[in-house]
């Protein structure tokens, strides 16, 4: 993601004098066929309007550029800044994570990101993130998450599928919010993995099939997570959350 | 986890003269005050009784030992060889998975593997994974199931508790099967995450109160997944599957 | 319901030397401005082709002809003849037939029948019924039913919308199966209630627009039912059912 | 339920010479053994103290003493008067209605009756309802809620299991409050039906095995409710409500 305030930088050789470090592509990176031991870097440019979020050299807070971050993902709701109840829930956003399949020398489009919670979790296990969100404050919301969970998440501040225009190529989408044209304009990209979250019952269907004809492979769950609640006397009660629909569409 | 066919070795200062590579335990990988820019790498020992599932070298497969995979986790279940119905479903591994946080230099147990697949995500995910498995023949699953999925799960078969005694420390226990004495046993290894998967509604307040007894703050989810199906005409309709209660002690 | 092999019979000053028999129209029923005490009959016809299932004079097996079934309602599916699945689970036929309000005096109309269950409760309740069902065998499923639990459903074998044209103007309808222009032509027929149950997500938010450009205020859940199963030693798991939306409309 | 406010009483020979009109005890009128055509009539008395809820001659309002009533059941909470979410919500009313099989010459005990809807809506479908509420407070809620619904609710005001002692013996009773002695002492007067609304995940399978070694035949389900709601555009989304378990133990 040249130009996007992260390099992507191939050690190969790593601890023989043949030893080699480049600076690739997203492309390159993808293509992969790097002389052994090798390790893959994502480091943030100097030049970030975010840098303060990074550690110095630009590798992540625990030193840990690739691997599944010490703190885990699919933090409690709590552990992101957020209004009401704009945010995707904890259980909600393990299976969105999982199905996004973030990791180092990916990309993923965080749209209509709200909180941010699921871009900055897709940071965390190492990918390169764009958060598009129409609301600026909303905006500043993901910017103060991203800056708290230590990760570099570049935001887009406006209204897509407009805002995507000049992106660079995803290799998967998040799609929290937006309509019919905003996932058209996100299938005419041709991402790997396309990730929905929807509320509406009547956009499931339409969904499926828009995906179905840009060529993907749809599945998808209605997921309910009622939390343990405790009652008195160490007895347990459930709290319901509301039913989501989580679809996944995957390039065969 | 020396001992357990998989060495942790650090290479600091990454790329610059002062670069120094070294065998350390997952204590002091955890420890983490290792130079900039450093890796720390995960490699099987040459006498693994399952080489072959690992690429020449000890490297996963795809040279990112410590990414998060590029094929992904919360698999499908048919990606799993498995009895019946005995595997944790794709949406409730996703949030299991999380809430073990396995990643790089750490030790998952699973316990009542089953099938595997909840031991092989986390080792996908970068952990050292010690299954457990009363059921050689289910062992002969997870064995086959590691092969498949090129990661190195290190298989122990015998009845838990007593076959955790000899057992490394775990950072992170997955309980998939076993009564209340199996979860003492456990708590008692005061690993810092345990997550269980239960089915029984009776169980739920019980553990809940032993985890809290041993000092554990816990929380947990029904989740009920309803897999989306498709109907003739475009349609799309809901077929459910059983809800699982999810549980996670944490040491504060 | 005259000619449809019931009679209804309003009794006046019951035990009164003022005593007055009178057969009424459903219409003059739903008038109802009779004299205390009163009690109304609803009396199958002697030619009615279902006579076996219906005690001598057409009073109800038991007796009771306006009150509450001594079996109750909702029964378990196993109670009535069926083919795999096709049969309204119990606990959405205890929300179904709540929401049809049958009782003596009133009409329903059974459409799409399946096993007859819905529309056979509803006569257990003491509503006459018309059960349409397009598939023979399934029809003969409805009358060997209604004969099973004693109680007159009069059967329509024949496709809706069509097969709705003679037919009496029905108190409430029940829309087990049928699309958009089932609706329609029930919603034409202006019944105090119409009530269905949507497997199909995508026909929730349009079949709510219907009714409610019919002028119908509607309501509604999806409705999860998961099942008590036993475990050994005592313990109870979950065996989950499909999901199902309830929707009623209501005249205001 | 002489004594209770409540006469019951059979017109034998409906409309014939031998026409006979008798009060019975609940006793008698569930021995049942009339001669047809009958009715069986539920009269308040006329010193009752809600007799202003009733109808000049102790009559329902709509003149239909067994039938179904005019109105329904399962009602939605906004027709009752009720504190917080301390109501049973309107889809699990409808099973719990239907498993009590309230009717005419029933006695149906709710205990922990709260808003007392459970009740009402037995009494709404010719029961006999006594309700056994420990608050004051509440017990004004159920007599208010009794009279806006026109029906005669005994209330007891009293905590159970002590308060149960003198009570009439009961043909069904629900439990929507109390512990495993109230439980106990319930089974203990063997009534035909026990149904419960457990919260408590705990309290499942403890009460399960209570109603079995009490003689009963067990079943439930869980049953999670999620109310339609409108989203702009016509969409339609889902709210949840709490999950709840319906178990109901039934004498062989």
């Amino acid at each position: 993601v040249r130009g996007e305030a992260r390099r992507l930088v191939v050690a190969e050789h790593l601890g023989t004098e043949a030893e080699r470090v480049r600076e690739v592509t997203p492309e390159q990176a993808a293509a992969g066929t790097w002389s052994d031991p090798h390790v893959l870097l994502s480091i943030a440019t100097p030049d970030t309007a975010d840098a303060g979020q990074v550690a110095a050299g630009g590798m992540r807070a625990d030193n840990q550029p690739a691997a599944a971050p010490a703190g885990g993902w699919a933090l409690p709701e709590s552990r992101y800044a957020h209004r009401d109840s704009m945010i995707t829930k904890s259980e909600v956003r393990a299976l969105v994570i999982a199905r996004l399949r973030p990791r180092l020398g990916r990309l993923v489009w965080d749209i209509g990101a709200g909180s941010g919670s699921v871009g900055i979790e897709c940071a965390l296990l190492g990918a390169a993130v764009l958060a598009v969100e129409q609301d600026p404050r909303a905006g500043e919301t993901v910017r103060a998450n991203a800056v708290a969970h230590a990760v570099d998440v570049r935001l887009v501040v406006g209204r897509a599928p407009a805002a995507l225009a000049g992106l660079p190529e995803p290799d998967a989408v998040f799609v929290g919010g937006g309509g019919a044209e905003v996932l058209a304009a996100v299938a005419a990209r041709r991402p790997d993995r396309v990730v929905l979250t929807l509320a509406a019952l009547d956009r499931v269907a339409p969904t499926v099939g828009l995906l179905r004809a840009a060529g993907y492979t749809v599945e998808g769950s209605q997921l309910s997570a009622a939390r343990l609640a405790d009652l008195p006397g160490g007895s347990i009660r459930l709290a319901a959350t509301n039913p989501v629909v989580v679809l996944t569409g995957e390039r065969p």
